[in-house]
């Protein structure tokens, strides 16, 4: 529901170690340039070695907000609160990978809500705004986007 | 090279055809909800059946859109040619995955390119725009988002 969403709350998602093979394998079967399939071809360009897919930095972002909202659904329902809000996305705006995720790094990522409104278009219905971000073990921003939410209110 | 870029210009990269198995195998990995997990969890949502992960369908497109990159190179090195602009990536605007992309759907992916300019900021620079998206066997828009890329004038 709209009226959970609260402007300014942080959710900390979850952190995740790109090991080289999971890098390798991940860009085998769907990014096979030569900075993402293995660690001497990534040293020959401006990368100095490998590193990570974008899309597969994106992809883990997916599977650790699933779990984390797996996590919270089950913590709610322990406490017998009504389920978590959920609703369809309104797309991704201004996606960004600002700096390469490199073999071994851990990446955190976070969810910051930073706005929501009722639509006018559509009476009963809210959208939330999020700023989405994935920072490396030195505290540098390497994934992030604004996503949104519409939510019943 | 920027004087490559012709505005106007579309490509296409490539279609592909999403198997219950691949879609499966993804969401195992990636992004499991049940509406990517089993064709039956699906049926129960408002998709209605199994539909892929959007970060699937993102990340085929980034396949499709390296080995394109690929045949353009080898096509224009037989030619004789000087080799395909390349450059690193604006980030992306507006992404949006209109329609699911269901079991069995064959998405064809597009490149348009729809605007350069030299940056004022980086003399010797510029960027170019493109509007990428992925249309199903029935002519629907399943995905879209707005490319940049800076090259070399």
């Amino acid at each position: 529901m709209y009226d959970q969403i609260v402007i300014g709350a942080r959710e900390e998602l979850g952190s995740h170690t790109f090991t080289p093979e999971a890098i390798i394998a991940f860009a085998r079967q769907f990014d096979p340039q030569p900075f993402h399939l293995s660690e001497e071809a990534g040293a020959a360009t401006h990368f100095g070695g490998l590193v990570a897919s974008g899309w597969h930095t994106g992809s883990i972002w997916m599977r650790l907000k699933v779990e984390h909202g797996k996590r919270v659904a089950a913590e709610r329902a322990a406490q017998g609160l009504p389920p978590r809000w959920n609703g369809p996305s309104g797309g991704f705006k201004n996606l960004k990978w600002p700096k390469p995720v490199r073999a071994g790094d851990t990446v955190t990522y976070f969810t910051d809500y930073t706005g929501k409104r009722p639509l006018a278009s559509r009476p009963g219905t809210g959208i939330a705004f999020s700023l989405n971000t994935g920072v490396n073990q030195h505290g540098e921003l390497v994934f992030s986007f604004e996503g949104s939410v519409f939510l019943p209110m």
